[in-house]
């Protein structure tokens, strides 16, 4: 079957984080990542702070309140790895071929991201236990 | 303080999973990643696949046992993102510097990992959640 869409890179890895400073004093102070940029996503309940490494970035997510997502997960887990996000080439393809393959999507439809970025979440139910995040630039 | 190490890249990121078919069923099939390479790193307990995406990689850990290491994540956590691992220059003096920073080493000294690297362990509860594997290649 012809593809209908391309996975350039990782755009990014999330990790959830109490807050923003603890996970500096990881990611930048003692591995050395130097910060993008940061910026408070009110729709998906977050403070993102982003860290360039190689082609790709560390994403810190900070709970604006504990009934958000973020939130409900840190309660639930603790902090860690909470997504992975991967560059596409077409977001509307690439929602129409994996729901095709049967994956379970979070979004039907693209939504704004951080940064201004298209993007739309699977659900790790039916992806390898991974919450999978797309993201058209 | 100068900085005794730099990190160049995510390596890969490590991703438990119940069998590798599972996994190649998302990485492969659904996303069209592709196959860099295939084997079984007995010291560490499992059967590791290498998909290529981006300057990166994504990992797939099939466990050999239940009292794996993986095997045991599994058991917990079930399949997901298991740990990220960082390329840095110079393994040795990753680990001196993360020492002396306060993170919690799993392997005080660098061992042999997937592909003939050198790896090391730093745990969880000292790294923001996450669970950090450091490679020199």
């Amino acid at each position: 079957m012809r593809r209908l869409f391309r996975l350039l890179k990782i755009d990014h890895i999330g990790i959830a984080t109490t807050s923003i400073e603890e996970g500096l004093a990881v990611w930048r102070d003692a591995l050395g990542l130097q910060v993008d940029s940061t910026e408070e996503v009110a729709e998906q309940g977050v403070k993102v702070c982003m860290l360039a490494v190689g082609d790709t970035h560390v994403e810190l997510l900070e709970p604006l309140g504990p009934e958000t997502s973020v939130g409900k997960f840190l309660a639930k887990r603790g902090p860690g790895m909470h997504h992975i996000a991967v560059e596409v080439t077409d977001i509307e393809a690439s929602l129409t071929e994996l729901k095709n393959k049967g994956a379970r999507l979070i979004d039907e439809t693209p939504r704004m991201g951080a940064g201004g970025c298209l993007v739309a979440f699977v659900h790790p139910s039916s992806f390898n236990g991974v919450l999978l995040e797309l993201v058209q630039h």
